[in-house]
């Protein structure tokens, strides 16, 4: 979750929201790491989520991260909870709780959906105070 | 519907589920058209929805799609009802239900949710028969 957050803190400086994302395999080596670029692509879905599973299949050359596990400093919202469920990833640890645009634990609550066919292991709340905290210090300095 | 109809032809003929989208802009000119591709990129985020919404962003130069309508022949997934939601498409046309993996008539029903942002103007059921067709021929084919 370190470098999820160290991702994070480079999106701020990138004028992004500041998410930061990492995969890891099985044997806990960093396969993908990424922050927040919808603003420097061009690409409303360049979620830290989507650009880590999108980095990390391309690096194992697969469709599917079975056996893989993604941290991420917030809540995914619906379209990442669909990616990361799409991947077949193992395990979900994340940081902040988000309740305006979350997609695990409020809206549409995906995993728990019957339209949802693989759904990783979760654990919320893991490094949430510095994830939080990154993220109250962007939206205070942007009003 | 039919342009979107002749990329789900497509990428039934290079082995994807044939789903295939489309976005105009507000005079009516095609912007971007994809088909699944998650096979062929190694991404199972390359839906056709996410793809077209990429291509369009990229040739706009911008992150909103604000005033631009997209064509899917299935009803969209989670992944991307929130990807049309954070594109800013002003309105959705799909063809085919999706009880089993949709996200907008079916599961979370992203766009009913508190936790979107933005919703589409959506109209269900055009060119439904074709779309569903081709998704029924695929299906049996693997079979």
């Amino acid at each position: 979750m370190e470098i999820a957050l160290d991702e994070a803190r480079l999106a701020v400086g990138r004028g992004e929201v500041p998410v930061g994302a990492v995969i890891v395999d099985g044997s806990g080596a960093v396969v993908a790491r990424a922050g927040n670029e919808t603003r420097l692509r061009n690409d409303p879905t360049a979620h830290a989520e989507v650009l880590a599973i999108r980095q990390a299949a391309a690096a194992l050359g697969a469709e599917r991260l079975s056996g893989c596990d993604l941290y991420v400093t917030l809540e995914p919202c619906a379209m990442c909870a669909g990616a990361i469920s799409f991947a077949r990833l193992r395990r979900l640890y994340y940081g902040a709780d988000d309740p305006k645009g979350g997609g695990v634990a409020h809206g549409g609550r995906f995993f728990a959906q019957p339209t949802c066919h693989h759904r990783p292991d979760v654990y919320a709340g893991i490094g949430e105070a510095a994830a939080a905290e990154l993220l109250r210090g962007f939206f205070a300095a942007k009003r």
